[in-house]
């Protein structure tokens, strides 16, 4: 399953080289992986709801072509792997339509997930703790 | 009583206009706060430990002359009113320490705090719940 | 003219109070601005290529009941005074549909913006050097 | 060349989690290599006053243990790799001087700088456009 998730920059979000700040692809990764879990039935908030929590475990991302102020960049997200007690997402960052139709992404990034106990903030499994979660991704999976 | 904070502008506080973004001096207003309650002897982690949060009720900023990524500027910060459930802070923002001097700040901040009790998130009386703090304050009002 | 924008909650810019941190809703601000611009027929980029940019000369916000992850605010921007070289605009934060209808806001803000000539940063009139926008400002204010 | 740079955590880069957002710490990172610059004697400033920028090409961060507000965290700085056109920086995290001295970092990361010509943001020769630098970093790789 890849989900595509249209991203508006900030002002706020560029800094003095007039393009965006690095650090700030990971806020937008965060909305396309909450547009994710949206479209794949099992919104974020019911996760915190169910007692548990995603803490991010590892980050990566690779940066081509800056993002200025005014793009309208599209975020594809997929899973690409998945365990009992971790997920991995799978970012395209492109600047626009265009760009993505010629499948060269301006930037490419992931991120890796554990579950938590909110209460104790200790590891559980994915698995064992919410399995409609883990079906889900398991059937999404790349 | 007033207090000075030094502030370092990080890359990612500028925009691409090439000065610091407005809402980031609310960040530099935060730094100069918890300088102030240290200096006052009741760092805000301890207010915390005691069961309480201090939430923002009210901002104001006027913005001067724009702070630059390289500026070191300073922060004179002083509660301007207390009373049993509001504390006001005033802030003044300086490029450098020649600005100081002159008293001309490029900035100049508000802030109003009340306290709320943290299981419930409702509000309490300062002077009751926290009166070695309030009493601090009340010293320390100008 | 009134506009309203539906804001997303990032995670990000939630605080360890579980609220939205105060100086976040200034980001929601510039949300709300750039949408009231496209709606008025004249885009903030469009301002920069004419060479000029908006800076943010002061602002107000009062906080209500707070904003949590998974809410989903609205914001309801409209022109509150305009002058041959400043504009102020006007906040309405609601948490949801339901609060809007009942007229009630969560938060209120204000922000005033001037226009600087981009190669020297000096303040210029908004009547002289964009009369389009001036024009368009001075019938949406209300 | 290891350069230590302590980091006071501010409330705003917590998250509902009540833990330090994770992009957060690219913040901390660039704290930590702006101080890395100051101490070689080459401060980034100086870089963009000769007519250069330093655009981030790459990111990760494995995160461990949370670093919390209050902590008094801790990150050393070190060039891991260096050629004609790019320097990778290595970044550990401790969460306290205790922690740095058992040797067991929270997180580590790493982040991959170009360089790049002002006016036109083309990829230039570090090696050629700033020698000093590139110098000095040769000497500092470890």
């Amino acid at each position: 399953m890849r989900v595509c998730k249209p991203i508006t920059i900030r002002y706020a979000e560029t800094d003095m080289m007039g393009i965006v700040y690095h650090a700030n692809y990971f806020l937008y990764f965060e909305d396309a992986r909450a547009h994710y879990l949206e479209q794949l039935g099992f919104p974020y908030d019911q996760l915190e709801s169910c007692g548990y929590q995603s803490p991010v475990v590892n980050v990566t991302c690779n940066y081509g072509a800056p993002l200025h102020y005014g793009d309208r960049p599209l975020i594809v997200t997929y899973v690409s792997d998945i365990s009992a007690t971790r997920v991995t997402y799978s970012y395209e960052v492109y600047r626009d339509e265009e760009t993505r139709e010629k499948g060269k992404p301006n930037c490419s990034g992931s991120s890796v997930h554990c579950l938590v106990d909110t209460a104790s903030f200790r590891p559980v499994s994915m698995k064992k703790a919410v399995p409609d979660l883990y079906a889900k991704y398991c059937e999404a999976v790349e």
